[in-house]
């Protein structure tokens, strides 16, 4: 059950409706976003939902049968926009592009991806400045000088930043240059971290866990959103299984399943999907067939020279191929809905 | 290495090439298609490859550094069509769609079923007659009288016909009334259904195992195709993962990945593949982009009343709304390549 | 439901007791074995037992809410102990060990293996005749002439055969050099081959599919058992997973749940469970601990030339060391139990 | 390449040997911990190892082809054992038993443990008092008075505390109450919490991810070894696979392969790894014939009653059975080494 407060709600009728919900066996946990103000019910009991509608204080009340509450479509029906300003947005309906390199490794390099998405018309730009690494002994990106440096730039060129997140500590000193905070696929469960990034209010994209289940991506949205951040976008980049030929199994499966449980924009990053150069683009299309709201895409100049994952990154040539196809595509996936 | 044999070629011809290959470290098999004798060659070395290209009775030879030989796109670059007679083929480059019910139940869903294709303009029916089932208590399926009466309806309205052989014994009764056999996921690996397979000249579509790999896929055809049946089509149809919220894991993946390992054609279920019925549109148009040559969906006029696998059925309605998209998406994806 | 019938139940009997389980919605199957006669239903109704309980005809009756019925532990709590002739058995208590090499090669290595046997007091010896091969192009082992004469040299030796049968056809020819059908990883859905060793009344050892569910190997159990043959053993062999580090993933957890839910004797097989030789006897020894009735192992007078596994199979010493401990280990689980 | 340091080297000898190793392509990484003076140097060149042996200021240097270092059992071949004080020790050759409920919940519960612990002789007590769960609404622990409460009880009874920590900002807060540090498999690859686990000097156990591979958990204890702490333990926990029929599949094959690539005491969680309590006792035998050098198991006085994981918890009586039969099933593994 989740029950939307109105804006000047006070603490006496709160209070009323906790012991109302209280005495048909519900629990209820408060919930204060940017946009609302939520009390979320925890219970199995069945009951008449008028007895706590009437209460005053209460702007709408939902049931929703999934054990996330907060992030289902079976409250909020509109999908949720991602508004980044300056004219970007996720989940509007037009395909969101975002290209750039696994890890940024310097100005030339940053300089040059900015020169290729302002060609080619794309608004969001990704790339790591901390890397997770599983050996210790790996390069770890170049840390918050590095997110200085590429913000500068990227402001003067009207781009939006996308970056990786990995740890509590990181947010403050990241907050004033990042628009899209990446919580990775190796901290899906953080559940500290998206403690905290339920605190701020700038957009948020959790990547599926390495070998997550599509609940557990919704359980985690469900930790940001209830505790206080409703810019939240969902991002599918394949799932572990014996399959050998590729990187990892990209779950397209998850994009139509997603899209149904859950008003919040979903993401498909086929370049960790597939892990192949030469296979991206076609993953990349098929994305947005199953009815993704955006695609997360490495490239770089010279993929053979990147410091990481130059194997799956496609260079600037594909993709312009690539972005022309995506448009096109998503054109016609338009036409279908 | 696969040496490709003049027509004419003689015995004393074959084992002079024999004991050549020998010399060199390498074992040959010998195969006959309905269009080609091959002998294939297994080893390691490296060798000059005209020391066995000129001698006689040799139309060609090439190096194929892949396990499997004779499906790999590594010495045949043009795409295998499978042509079923009719103008119905496979791998031109038009999309092949295949529909039908789970299992073959009766004359009245067999000629609703064929109304259906006839008014959509689909040619090949799909359905089960010899039903593979986990338990011993469930419904088996027609069998042999489902399939001669299937066969009579469809052949009037020149629709042809893929169902399932399980088994060596079945092959011949099911010979005179099949188009395409289909190998089910449980049987991949049944080996010597797959060589006795590679003894006739009808077309055979093997499905992915349960948990196969690519290249388990592609060796099971390896036998079919070096038992001498070139008619060749590879299934992708989901495979076995931890994820719950579907039936299976679509591996769309092993489209891309197939069409550039083997000439074979390649086909998508995704009616097994996601598992529910509401979601099978968006992986059947997923599936195009991603490359397929063609999709295999379960249609049925009424899927709740389907003995089987009604929960992944599409009724009509749907499905005429199914194949009109899945047409523009392969129109424009045609354009791309 | 399972209805044991009497030995001298007449078709009038028979027929009342199936329209009395139809009268309250429960659908029978007759399944007549080398020792019992059995009606199994199938239906979800809620009913009094004696209503059927007091036809005549009956000699028990038991509810078995298990989806598999007949290898159930709910009906039948005494396990079965397979008899093997010559005081050679598996379920009885004891432990019983299966060795030998992956293939039969040749006589030589047979008459050594059977020393070995002899030495370790082992009793039966595995082995295969037909190989199940990814690639058409490996060796596909000795056929029946190689179990002829493994047969000759065996029996001599008051040793019992275990091997594989992979289609139909084989049964027949098989028959009379055999002791235990074993029905490999990749057959244990093929359900033709399962029912007709439902059709004799020798010893049948099922593996756990290569990504199959214990379930699943309950219910191929439950097509061998209601097709007439009750000498049904079942065997864990590890699973595939996206683990790297070994061959499978043993899954000894199915130890203690088979034990659970089926009357059927288990039996571990280590050596494809981790695949590394070296580490074979651990996971022997664990099998014990976790309740295993037998283990079967590979091994060979010199591994290193063996033609198949050779990188998983033991050589004499090795096996020699290992059986020591399995009857130690064996003896203190005994205790426990 | 692992270069261990003398005491007493200076930085002008560090950087004579960062020359030298530079001039034959190896990077160098510093490691300093508790017990010794690392340089790790990675690269690929073939070389003679005593033109860097000679050079002054080395104590002793190893080749490590493995990808991950100081972990590894190719320098250092004594096993590591964990010393925790009072006698209490962890990989000595004796099997440590860890036990404890899913979460303390409070004195009365943690008392009656306690009691439990010094009955059977059990020294080391386990708990969570921080909960990782998948929804924010589920029951998160007693937090940092929990463990205040349960060290002054615990400390009074000479018994060892081991418990999860979560993130970085809790590791001061904790560490005057705790023994050793347990990384949950959520955390595994949380590589800022394994980097400030490498400052502090308690010991630390690392479970294996949900899906982690063996080499993944080997990369995460190099990641807290290489910062500083050598008192590592590893746990095998089970994986996530297709199986349904247990909570997780226990990986055993995991305890002889890490014991023969690790130098560090492998400890395995029957408790999660099979997740059924009845299950428990024989999975836990099973580890220790498989090698473990420990257990960690989940009881509670009323495991019905449990806050959490109430169904893999184990009551006294059943846990005074288990550890009886894990010492007798030690005593024989030891006779075996």
């Amino acid at each position: 059950m989740i029950i939307q407060l109105q804006k000047d709600v006070n603490e006496q009728q709160k209070a009323a409706i906790t012991d109302k919900a209280k005495s048909i066996g519900y629990k209820l946990s408060e919930a204060r976003t940017q946009y609302g103000h939520y009390l979320i019910g925890i219970g199995k009991a069945d009951f008449d939902i008028r007895q706590i509608a009437s209460l005053p204080g209460i702007a709408d009340i939902h049931r929703v049968s999934d054990e996330y509450k907060l992030v289902s479509s079976k409250w909020k029906v509109k999908p949720t926009v991602i508004d980044l300003g300056d004219g970007v947005t996720i989940g509007q309906g037009d395909l969101a592009i975002m290209l750039g390199p696994c890890s940024i490794e310097g100005e030339e390099q940053i300089r040059q991806t900015i020169q290729h998405l302002k060609e080619t018309g794309v608004r969001i730009m990704r790339g790591g400045v901390f890397k997770p690494r599983s050996s210790p002994y790996s390069f770890r990106g170049m840390g918050i000088d590095g997110l200085k440096l590429w913000y500068k730039l990227a402001q003067e060129a009207g781009i939006k930043i996308i970056t990786e997140v990995m740890q509590v500590s990181q947010i403050e000193e990241m907050y004033p240059y990042v628009d899209v905070f990446q919580v990775g696929a190796r901290n899906t469960q953080n559940f500290n971290l998206l403690d905290e990034l339920g605190k701020i209010d700038k957009a948020v994209m959790i990547k599926r866990g390495i070998s997550g289940t599509i609940e557990e991506l919704l359980y985690s949205a469900e930790y940001v959103f209830s505790g206080g951040n409703e810019n939240l976008i969902l991002c599918e980049r394949g799932i572990r299984t014996y399959e050998r030929s590729s990187r990892n199994t990209l779950d397209l499966n998850a994009v139509p399943i997603l899209k149904e449980k859950t008003h919040l924009p979903v993401v498909v990053d086929p370049s960790h999907g597939i892990g192949i150069r030469h296979y991206v683009e076609p993953m990349a299309l098929a994305a947005v067939m199953a009815g993704a709201d955006g695609v997360i895409v490495e490239v770089h100049e010279r993929p053979e020279q990147a410091h990481s994952d130059g194997q799956q990154t496609l260079n600037h040539e594909e993709s312009v191929q690539m972005i022309e196809r995506l448009r096109k595509t998503a054109q016609l996936r338009a036409e279908f809905v």
